[in-house]
């Protein structure tokens, strides 16, 4: 049973990583092509938006980590 | 069945934090090159806002530790 | 039984938190960016809407808190 | 099984509470921006609009409530 | 069963309200913003409109005390 | 049994109500906005299309009532 | 097992009539502010129309009053 | 078993016809509305082609009726 | 069991044969409102087209028949 | 169970054969109102593509025959 | 069991192909009203390119008609 | 349980290369049509990328296969 | 057990190198239509990305392997 | 339960690795097409951003191996 509920907490962080960053980083890549002399600075913003987003996913992948290897 | 229970909460910790976040980081940055004079307030209300949407997911992954470690 | 029902209320509370300030902290920077002027105004109006979003999800997670240490 | 019940409450008035509020406090805060004279008028009426709008996930959460101290 | 049932009115009840009060109540300030000298009569109707839009689902919340208590 | 068909009716009626009521009750205040001049008979058109969306689940709610006090 | 397929069909007709009408009679509205020396003929066919769509989840209700009092 | 498959039925039946119906009489209104001098010819395409939609879900609802009568 | 199927294939057949066909109509009177001198010629390809779309559910309805009547 | 599939095929072949065949008539009548000089072309077209797109359906409905008549 | 295992086939195999095939031959009619000259290679391209979105379903129809009688 | 697993891989195959190859295809007859000196190219390049779309789910289909014969 | 697994790694990965590339050479397509000079840059930025998107599902597709042949 | 729980961490980190990369490059390309001189620094984001998403989806496929190989 932890077996499946690993794999269900793989599917939601996958997905709301995947899904939330490529949003960020696509937008941030549209930005600095129309305004390339922002480009350092946007580019640190998403480091930092990135990092945000990731925080959830990996405590996901770290409870999914703790299921299998239970 | 408390493993499941906190597969269930990770999937929509990550989800909600994800999608809310993207949206925030992804439109403070679009709005950054937009008007780079406004970008230290932007970027210290996305701040504020990140923290406000990151705390139920963070209270879920808080709750999905306690099922697991039970 | 009640560690699925908790899981459920997280799913709801983190997706209905996560998308609801979302959309209204995006807003909020989407229009500090155009009209500088009125930023401190937005940004307030913005605090009471958040915390008013945030009345149910905190309850459900409280709920959720219940029925985990019951 | 009254606890699934209360979990599914809690997820109906978690996403109904948070997509209605989020639609109605970002566009109060679009239109301040865009009328800065009518900023009293409209987040007064947006105060009466969010009462309304809680009114059935508040008592969602009370049925709720009622459901786990049975 | 009746627990699960009034759940599942909760869930319909909240959503429905949530969302149909929320484009009302959003479209009104959205109208007032653009037009200031009609707001007491969009307002007057906008409380009409929620009146109406709440009868389901207020009724929905009866039946589902009624299914609570029995 | 019939608690479940009770709820499932209410989650179908409140959301149909729901949103077609807030669809129509939307757009004839977006419209009064536009046209001030008509709006007596659009309101009064508004109160004939309610009366004729609120038909079929007013009866959806007749027959959960049936269902719960059988 | 006949009231879990009343519910059923309550929830169709419940939401297939309130989608379908909430579509005519707010398109209509928004056209009799458009042009409003057309107004007697578009209300009238839209009376026509809701008729229409109303006769197929009418008789859902039928039958799902036959169901229930079977 | 056959009154689950009528309320199936039942469900395919009313959503297919109104949203259909809804589609064609919406988009109907609104272009009388653009061109009254089509007024006449356009509705009578409109009573014929809800004529050609509503064939298969009252054929759905014959053997509903077919179901729950057996 | 074949009363269910009869009841699934009853779903998909008005479901398809509604929107397809909502689809064709709604845009066959839409061109009709801005060519009126192709009128003819629309409404004939509309009748072959609804004929065509038609084709596949009204074999799903004989099926459902044979399965109902078996 | 093989009724269950050949409802099941139904429902793909109807739902697929609807929306592909509604899609492509829709966009042809478009065409031919805004080029009526092209209108045997397109026709044309516009049956090979649906003969093209009928292929599968038809074969799923075959099979859903082989299945019921087994 | 292989019986579900064709109908879900036939579900898949005509979903794709009549998604698939109405996107690509609605969009060579629109681009053969665009532009008359290119007719002729327009419609070659979509001859190619049915060919290879079938290839897929049809394989799927092989499978489905292997499991059906075997 | 084999015929299962073979009848879902169908299903994510056709879905897949279906939607994938539709997409690619359509928008590159909608391009050909834009610029015609261009037409050698990228129907070279649609080739490439068809066959870069097809290759998972051939194998797919291949799974399915050995799911099958197996 | 473990052919259902397979099956639903195969619709994953199926699905998302399907919709991820199809994405990707459509919109290179489109861009390569636009500017013919950027043609040969674009296509090998295309080669990469296809690459870097085909890596999770290619292992997918491994994985269902593992699990058919085991 | 294990090849479950693998076949479930493989959807999960296909689509998101699929979706999240596939808006990332095609924007990436289209930007590079936009600006031709800004190519070269928008594929090094693309490659971090790329690396960035990946990041959860491998170690998803690193658990699913956990799991089949176990």
């Amino acid at each position: 049973m932890n077996f499946i509920a690993a794999g269900l907490a793989i599917v939601g962080a996958a997905i709301g990583a995947g899904l939330g960053n490529g949003q960020v980083i696509s937008k941030t890549i549209e930005s600095m092509a129309r305004q390339p002399e922002m480009a350092g600075q946007l580019r640190s913003t998403m480091f930092i938006g990135v990092a945000l987003i990731e925080a959830v996913p990996i405590l996901g992948v770290v409870i999914a980590l703790l299921l299998v290897l239970q």
